[in-house]
């Protein structure tokens, strides 16, 4: 059966999605040493993409082919017990058996998380960017204008060796104030490596005028990541939902 | 100079807000040190109350004597800078010679957070009761109309050997539906031991209508904590807010 999971974990604690040689610290490897123990051979689970170390999921979606399974829902019990307490499944169905969850994605959503007035908060520190400065929503709005539509992303992605097409689709780009917070939510049709936190370290820098709105036509054109801004942290970032 | 302080803490690590002989991991221990530290001579603070070990606060005030200390800005930085980050200093300021955090609180406003549905989330587990059965709300007000005033509340205290009086008088408890969650508001002149979350289990046993709203009265009148429900889990309540 091909399993189709929901994601929520708290990625404070891990080194990322992405298995690693060098630790076992990331949340692919500790599902799939759950799945491999529970189905006694080796099974390897495909997210929707990567998240970067300390970076938090919502509702990461990801896949797993399993033998002998009658309930996806009996997967889902056998995980939660399992699994430490900052992972999470949501839910599990049966997929079709050629779902990918990677391939297939249609739309991503994240969210990223600022806190407002650089006061100290010890529930938040864990899930926000704390700024100091007072940030202009206004100037934000309009650079995040820019950066909607089909556009070459190379000036945005962080790895610089990247070989393939940089070319990404953004849908939509919403920047509110919610309590003492202001949240991002950038939905599209897919992301590079670090994107939407350098997005966001950039529209900040438009927030606190240190950038016109209008350089952001220039910024992509150059396709030059040092034209960009700094990357934001990534406590603040959430794969928020993935649509299929 | 008598300094009163402004704290924010999460609870999840420490024994409590009270110092201990058989453990450092206290809140009062922790900001006691740093003060000593400090002053090169034992320095004591006096906390509006204790919070249970596991219990947060938003806004918990505390008080010190300080010599040669002229500026109360100065030991807020330098508490902030030695404390650990689950523990924040949000304010510090010169407070009258006779100004004492306990004696003088007026009232007290605690919140319970209760996440609903039982959904699993990894956000909330550690600050947030989940209870799976559907709440009757309106049952739960109904009861809490029953505590507001001036009563005897010892069968809502912990402490079976308590000697002094029980009086306390509870002026205002809310209950909100807040998105996913519950939260309940209790505001009163005082609180005995564990008495907001005893009181929050009793709510909940009539919002599961394991208990009828009216046996509030007779519960209370009884004066015997096997009469009324249970302790409600720590890491649901928050010291909100003390008021002089």
């Amino acid at each position: 059966m091909n399993v189709k999971l929901e994601l929520q974990y708290d990625g404070s604690r891990y080194k990322g999605w992405q298995k690693q040689g060098n630790t076992d610290q990331t949340i692919q490897q500790k599902i799939e040493d759950i799945l491999t123990k529970m189905q006694g051979t080796p099974i390897e689970i495909h997210g929707s993409g990567r998240t970067d170390a300390g970076v938090h999921a919502l509702g990461q979606i990801a896949n797993a082919k399993l033998k002998g399974c009658k309930d996806a829902e009996e997967v889902r019990t056998y995980l939660n017990t399992y699994l430490p307490e900052d992972i999470r499944v949501l839910s599990a169905e049966e997929a079709e058996e050629r779902f990918h969850s990677r391939l297939q994605a249609k739309d991503k959503t994240y969210l990223y998380r600022i806190h407002k007035g650089g006061k100290p908060d010890v529930f938040t520190r864990k899930y926000t960017w704390s700024i100091e400065e007072e940030l202009d929503l206004v100037a934000m709005r309009k650079a995040a204008r820019y950066l909607i539509g089909e556009h070459d992303f190379k000036s945005l992605c962080g790895n610089r060796h990247f070989k393939k097409s940089t070319i990404r689709e953004i849908y939509s780009i919403e920047i509110l104030e919610v309590g003492e917070e202001i949240q991002i939510e950038v939905n599209g049709n897919g992301f590079l490596q670090n994107m939407v936190r350098i997005l966001v370290g950039t529209l900040v820098e438009v927030g606190k005028k240190k950038r016109d709105p209008q350089q952001m036509k220039e910024m992509l054109e150059a396709k030059d990541r040092q034209r960009a801004g700094v990357t934001a942290p990534p406590q603040g970032l959430f794969l928020k939902e993935v649509r299929y």
